[in-house]
């Protein structure tokens, strides 16, 4: 069992060498954490994370020489499609038979910031609400430090990422038979999460109502919200290699 | 009745300009905001916030020069007083026979870069759990939008000055007979702010608690903590002036 949850409310709180010897979850529930665990559930190879759209061209014609891989891009830029890109950043675009043997070269404006932030963690894993019970049961047999970092919205706190992380810290504590420490941030989160559930339909409540939910409405991508709440819908837990650079399961 | 309430759950997560034509609610409920209310209410003159040692020393030679005034030095550093200061940073030194009259150059760590943070709001306000209904029934009363600053602890997002924020935007809330729009950030103070209340003693125990609270009791201030929990001690609402530079009722 860990000893300690930390969560990190937005990525530029942590200094990168506070990540060092714990566990990282990243934490982009609309959507790029949500669709990186459906893409590897859908028999995608690797999800292949960038910081830019550039660096994603390059990676991808890199990939497609070196391995003769099947490769896709996908991804957004203010919660839509790049151009010249094959997919967006709607996990309900990542379904087998468009992913299946493939590698995504993926790049979105939070989450992969998030990523980056928690480079030094000992290990780096992707949460959201549809691997929420895989990704609890693997954290609970961890040791140590678990530090739950919430991508956030442009610089902005995001009740999307705390409700996940709220969740995360409430799960684990109710299998934990003894004390785990918790952060001021945690106990606020979980706080969060307890009463926001308390309600009928109150995830998804609360994910239609943060300012990532109200951006997909605005947006046209309103069902992703009802998709990206479903708990349980995936029991893979997607790992991000730093020596490698790609996720995968 | 105000539109709008958005809750900063750190200076830095703010951009100055962000406050401007805002009432800005400073909150830095371990210790100095409670503090800054209770040493008003004690009938101190006003409370002049310094951001550094150097500078407090200048201006309390200035002001005793130039008015004549009777000038106390007070704050602190990492929790305890000042080398030649006159007082600390916990409310219990600043009652009337000590404070009344007089002027109090003020310089703590987190509290007085929160209150620079928000230096281009409208109005600037100092909120605490001692001045909670005060303050509420002042806030009911603007319009637009109130910024509720947490002023955190060295960079930490704590527990005691969310769980404030949470109870303004509760209060205010209940006041309202409209919807008040609130961001992310402040919908996950009030879930905090209600859980926590729901249990015996609830205020006292989550700011025990906190990173704030605990720093108190290691330090050997815990009855600080007590003293800072007690909701409607005072009727005062401090506000600082940018003009002058000074708190005052």
């Amino acid at each position: 069992m860990p000893t300690e949850i930390r969560t990190c409310l937005l990525p530029l709180l942590s200094q990168p060498d506070e990540f060092s010897g714990s566990v990282a979850v990243i934490l982009d529930i609309l959507r790029a954490s949500s669709t990186i665990a459906y893409a590897l559930n859908s028999g995608a190879k690797s999800v292949v994370p960038c910081q830019e759209v550039e660096e994603a061209h390059l990676v991808a014609e890199k990939l497609k020489k070196s391995e003769g891989a099947q490769v896709l891009l996908g991804g957004e830029r203010l919660g839509v499609m790049i151009e010249g890109f094959d997919l967006d950043n709607s996990p309900a675009r990542y379904p087998a038979e468009v992913v299946d043997g493939k590698s995504i070269v993926f790049t979105t404006s939070n989450g992969t910031r998030a990523l980056k932030r928690a480079f030094q963690a000992k290990r780096i894993l992707i949460g959201s609400f549809l691997n929420l019970d895989a990704l609890v049961k693997e954290l609970s047999i961890l040791d140590g430090i678990i530090c739950l970092v919430c991508a956030g919205t442009d610089g902005s706190v995001t009740g999307e990422d705390c409700l996940c992380a709220g969740a995360i810290a409430v799960e684990l504590q109710n299998l934990s038979g003894q004390a785990l420490a918790l952060d001021d941030s945690t106990r606020i989160v979980a706080d969060y999460y307890r009463l926001q559930t308390s309600k009928e339909d109150g995830i998804l409540s609360a994910m239609r109502a943060s300012i990532g939910g109200q951006n997909l409405i605005q947006r046209g991508f309103e069902t992703d919200i009802q998709l990206c709440s479903q708990r349980g819908l995936i029991s893979a837990v997607p790992e991000f290699k730093q020596a490698s650079g790609e996720i995968t399961l």
